[in-house]
């Protein structure tokens, strides 16, 4: 991966092929750890280029601590290094069936995986057109936003931008209401500080995002699965669950649910929120996936005003997983003591990637790139649905939009077992009791529609399956 | 601030002109929410500029949420939008003064304000051209770079290129062994979670910087001062605190210590290593100002060898605080643990900062910035003293390096009282108490040598000492 081009200053090649002899000489130790360099002026006349080509050169290669300069007296070679090893941190293949299984595997994973089982998009389905411009545009802007800390809720100008898109999904709140954030992520995870103590209980969807389950048992609470359906939890256990572990806390995807695909109906919204009004229990809805709807969903958050609820989303599914910004939309009175825990925590939010997020969505491209991929996402979804089919694997349901299919193995079929068979060939599946807070989901699986175009993918969970049936 | 220029793309001017026509008339209420706007064909000759305009100028209307689109339609104005306070969130001056009166009022401040009180130099003295080259760069990277998440442990050049600076300072990490970070804050968060249990107890200097009591806290841990001297803690007192609290960790800076300036003796580092080990402590070595050293000083993990102390830093102070990128260097059993921590706590680390921060530090011109910075920080710290001196404030030791200047008030005057009247006139300093555990620097304040040019400041300085004297 060519991380960083060389500049396109004219010199640069130059300065390259300086750079490039002087590591070959190390290499080969022709100079030695601790030994003199040869001095500027007779290495620019060795490699017939000009004494600032060489200074720069030698610049750059102090930069990167292969040598050091002496006042006075010259340029050495730097003392011999600690040992390297050059070596990825390669796919955790012995790590147990958990909820850092997939994260592992589809994070650490080298090139040549392919991940249906991972929660994102290829990087060929990103904007990736508009981030470039974007950057460059950031490239332009002020001293400050380049170089100084950013105040603590964030860039004005893209919670402003938030306000309003938000206010397109029914949920008002003003710019002084949301927080910039790292991540989603990084967002849920303020929000619990704020929220919980040690110990307390927190209601999660079963099936839910796997790292809700990570998540909270870094915070050290008690985790109830209540069981979803096609149109949002089952209110009836809900209920139930709300009376029996009198939870603080409820943590759910609306919109598009993650592993599901379901979308929550008006009136179980209705209903959870009621719930939640006379048990005073706090919900955080992670609106993540908002931007592939086709048909706007109830939202928690709009039903209620924000004030029991609390939204938060980011732009990794839809913008780039690598410019971290995500956003917490909270009830007023929540805004002070929530500053100083990121205060506390981060000290400060990320500016330079939420001008990046603010460039890149203010760019018209963003709504086309959208409507594209919506498209995309479609006739992706058929299409894995029939191959899936052909496998005898049957969705759980017929997502409207979005990005996952929940899905049934063949009768008695071992997900992890499959997994596992799976990774041999490199190929990253999300088994589903990783979703599952009560391991209800031993023969579900979840696959990503815009990951499942490589023919390989469904030849190696054919064999899997059949390997998996065979040693039931 | 004019965050994001205008694309350099000729059609710019007039797509604005269309957008600014647009929003005239939504705010004249000549379209009123809800209403149909022109045809794009119709608007187009209004406009006297070509359909493609009118659309790229609609998208961009729809993408910053001021209209949208009904297809086979048209476009619509958007409904009324929640209520928006455009005022920014501003100082809070009514803050109690404890470790975020400085941060909120350092980090809220609006522009105007003089800030010796905060911890990081102002604007222009960051190398700001090395920042839009680096942008410009990671423009043209790869697109799995910018769109994709990023590996666990964060970029490997970049991990690369650190364990090589890091070596030059005695402490050797392989690559493998760093982890990226947001920040230096995120990066000691993490540890501490990883560390601590709440009720547990952490030493930490007295004074040392104010963040680390913030963080602390959040941690729920009971929080021990030992004194600081000009060599490092005091190791009587430290072994006494050992003895007493039974710490789980110990956090300090080493090299360039916050506030004081002062710099661990090889002694000292020996002798609090020894107690250390003999104790089963951690120890949490917080390496942020590295960068600003004229002669190296002695680094605890460098002594002991990544066993158990844990290593820092960040380029927030030298390269950026708005690009957020930090390290840990940690003990290798740690590594697997502590990356499941940060999975499920920020699920990715921030590849596109990472990438930047990558190119700007193997820019040549960073090590010219900070030789650069040093000679004008030296030249700073001998003006600042002497104006200080003038009004009878003097320095605690002479510090050899860094931003700070760690000084004691006239007899009797309270350091908060002056931050209190200093702020009426907007002037933001640090007293001394919030840098204290036990409250033991009531006479004292931090200077920042860098912001205290503004002849402005010292004035102010005066006046608020004058005052806080009256009223003893």
């Amino acid at each position: 991966m060519n991380l960083i081009p060389s500049k396109t200053h004219d010199n640069a090649p130059r300065i390259n092929s300086v750079m490039a002899e002087v590591r070959k000489r190390i290499s080969a130790r022709i100079l030695a750890p601790g030994s003199k360099l040869p001095s500027v002026r007779a290495f620019a006349k060795t490699m017939l280029v000009s004494t600032s080509t060489v200074v720069e050169a030698y610049e750059r290669l102090m930069a990167e601590g292969t040598i050091h300069s002496r006042p006075g007296s010259g340029f050495y070679v730097a003392a011999a290094l600690a040992p390297l090893s050059l070596a990825e941190i390669g796919p955790k293949l012995d790590h147990a069936v958990d909820p850092f299984w997939v994260s592992r595997l589809a994070l650490d994973g080298q090139s040549g995986m392919i991940k249906p089982g991972c929660g994102w998009m290829p990087p060929s389905w990103m904007p990736e057109e508009a981030i470039r411009r974007a950057m460059r545009s950031v490239a332009r802007a002020d001293t400050d936003l380049l170089t100084d800390y950013g105040t603590p809720l964030g860039l004005l100008p893209l919670r402003k931008l938030l306000s309003r898109r938000l206010s397109e999904n029914g949920v008002h709140a003003a710019p002084e209401h949301i927080m910039l954030m790292d991540s989603g992520t990084h967002a849920i995870d303020l929000l619990c500080r704020f929220l919980l103590e040690p110990g307390q209980t927190v209601l999660v969807d079963d099936p839910c995002y796997f790292n809700f389950h990570a998540l909270l048992r870094a915070h050290r609470v008690k985790i109830i699965g209540v069981p979803y359906t096609p149109s949002g939890p089952d209110v009836a256990l809900f209920e139930e669950a709300l009376n029996e572990h009198k939870p603080r806390l409820y943590i759910t995807n609306s919109a598009i649910h993650n592993p599901t695909g379901a979308v929550l109906s008006p009136v179980t919204a209705h209903r959870v929120l009621m719930l939640a009004e006379r048990a005073g229990l706090t919900i955080i809805e992670d609106d993540i996936f908002a931007d592939f709807e086709n048909q706007k969903a109830p939202r928690l958050a709009a039903f209620d005003g924000l004030s029991r609820v609390v939204q938060i989303g980011s732009f990794s599914k839809t913008l780039s997983a690598s410019i971290r910004c995500g956003y917490i939309a909270v009830p007023q009175p929540w805004i002070e003591p929530l500053t100083d825990m990121k205060i506390a925590t981060s000290f400060s939010g990320n500016q330079l990637c939420e001008a990046v997020v603010l460039a890149a969505l203010k760019d018209g491209s963003y709504r086309r790139h959208i409507e594209t991929v919506k498209v995309r996402l479609s006739r992706a979804r058929v299409e894995t649905t029939s191959r899936l089919r052909a496998l005898g694997i049957t969705p759980w349901i017929e997502p409207q939009a979005g990005i996952f299919l929940w899905c049934i193995l063949p009768e008695g079929v071992d997900a992890a077992k499959v997994a596992r068979h799976a990774l041999l060939k490199h190929v990253v599946l999300a088994p589903g009791n990783i979703f599952s807070q009560s391991y209800a989901a031993l023969t579900h699986m979840r696959f990503n529609v815009s990951q499942c175009d490589d023919p390989k993918m469904m030849e190696v969970l054919s064999e899997a399956i059949d390997t998996a049936r065979s040693i039931l």
